[in-house]
């Protein structure tokens, strides 16, 4: 079993990540005083900073400078944050708590909070495309990165993926539709990362391809994980209660194929993510143990 | 008193804009096929289009391609759709009406209508950043405008005016911050379509800021002839009650200045606005005639 999911080097984007975070948020002065606090909230709070360090790591990996990832990388975390901001609504999950804090909107009323998501998801585009965040970037590469994670927030990818979850309450789906939906909540999101790490860096598009099969494969094994763990963790280590899925008569990986089945899947997707590696040799090594470490969690 | 804010030349982009836009919403069949409709009905309704026809406009004016201008123009209608579904939900004005129909959530509920919106705001960016979106365009002119539009949508521009207008609710505000409201909910995505056709078409720097005085100018006087008409308009011509602004005990430019010198304030910016456009000369004329027609109108 994994202690860490990161690699010394994953780490150091991690920590360079949190370091650098504040600069590209809004400052907290002024009218905009308290949303610019809801904003920055919202972004804080213990994340593993995952996408961001992917982002990070694929731009390196394909032979870009890891600083010029760093607004995208900020960018990625803004939109991931937002997404938990609306999901934690009373309108939709009417979550009150978020690791462990009060969630956004118990803290900052459910208006700033809506207001504070629709902020985060513009300013991660604000981010992105101003020229300070462009400056020694080929324009195509900064707006392939944009571009791609356009792409993945939006109806075909992580909006679309909370309506089907949305529709699907109280229903029972099948494998498909389970699988349309954790493509959208989760892998889209996670393939964005590893293609505009590649795409910042101008990689070949062999590298892309491999970044984009590396990022699906390990979203879609994460979520299988998830499942898994919500039956088989223990409370205390998982940190929230398990078996809630079950209460909740949630359609899940282990509830359609069985434990076994669902521990096969994961494994063999894990393979695939670490397969589509070879192109990039032992240098890759970071993101094998990464790929590894989440199909070995224990929480 | 013009009969109609538009020239024949402005009402043609008008129209364009209407049997182009379809082309950019999101199919409406599939696991999306509800939200996608409720995108679609956001941006029905028969609302003026001034924004993308000031950007079709500027980019003509400029000496750019107006159809390059089309998924530009869809963009900043999608954002400024997704405002008024967000600004209708319950948390925030809670209206069942818009535009004489049911507001977005009052038809699909109140969670459509969230991701609905967010969705819309997610695919501004998408239409912007997509490669056939960028077609023969320079790709630093794709990402000048598209950038124009991220800050103005954002924390420093529209949901700003937003944040101001929900803390300043049951407050009396000073003249301002009225004016930083008014700047971020209506000029500052006003002044962005002047910019951003401007941009779209490799403007110079002096065209592009008499584009952004236009915008501006224009964007201010709109509200301030709004707030009048709220004042002495009949509820038949305005086809809303009238009077709403001090039932509601909202401080507007009529209670802060008074009606004589509100409208002395409206005809000053329209004045502005109009001699910003001396730089493109007659062919102008379509500009001229929106800034006239929009400071005198009656409903």
């Amino acid at each position: 079993m994994a202690d860490t999911i990161y690699t010394s080097q994953l780490q150091a984007h991690c920590d360079r990540f949190d370091t650098a975070l504040p600069a590209y948020m809004p400052a907290t002065d002024g009218l905009q005083t308290t949303v610019a606090q809801a904003m920055a909230y919202a972004c804080e709070g213990g994340g593993k900073r995952i996408r961001p360090v992917l982002v990070m790591e694929f731009c390196r990996l394909c032979g870009g400078e890891v600083e010029q990832a760093l607004p995208f990388a900020a960018a990625i975390e803004m939109i991931h944050s937002y997404s938990l901001v609306h999901d934690d609504l009373p309108c939709m999950d009417n979550s009150l708590l978020r690791r462990g804090r009060p969630s956004t909107h118990a803290k900052y009323g459910e208006t700033m909070a809506l207001l504070a998501g629709d902020g985060l998801l513009n300013l991660a585009f604000e981010t992105m495309l101003r020229p300070a965040s462009r400056d020694g970037l080929d324009p195509s590469c900064a707006l392939g990165a944009a571009s791609a994670l356009a792409d993945a927030a939006g109806i075909e990818g992580m909006v679309g993926g909370q309506v089907i979850d949305l529709e699907s309450e109280g229903k029972t789906i099948d494998l498909s539709t389970l699988e349309a939906l954790q493509r959208g909540k989760t892998a889209a999101l996670l393939t964005a990362a590893c293609v505009m790490g590649a795409r910042l860096a101008g990689a070949s598009p062999s590298m892309e391809e491999a970044a984009r099969v590396y990022g699906e494969q390990v979203g879609l094994s994460f979520q299988i994980v998830d499942d898994i763990l919500d039956v088989t963790a223990t409370a205390d280590k998982l940190g929230k209660p398990v078996g809630s899925d079950a209460e909740n008569e949630k359609v899940t990986y282990v509830s359609l194929l069985g434990l076994e089945e669902a521990r096969a899947l994961a494994a063999q997707r894990t393979a695939a993510a670490v397969e589509a590696l070879a192109v990039f040799g032992a240098e890759a090594d970071n993101l094998r143990h990464l790929a590894q470490s989440l199909l070995e969690r224990d929480h």
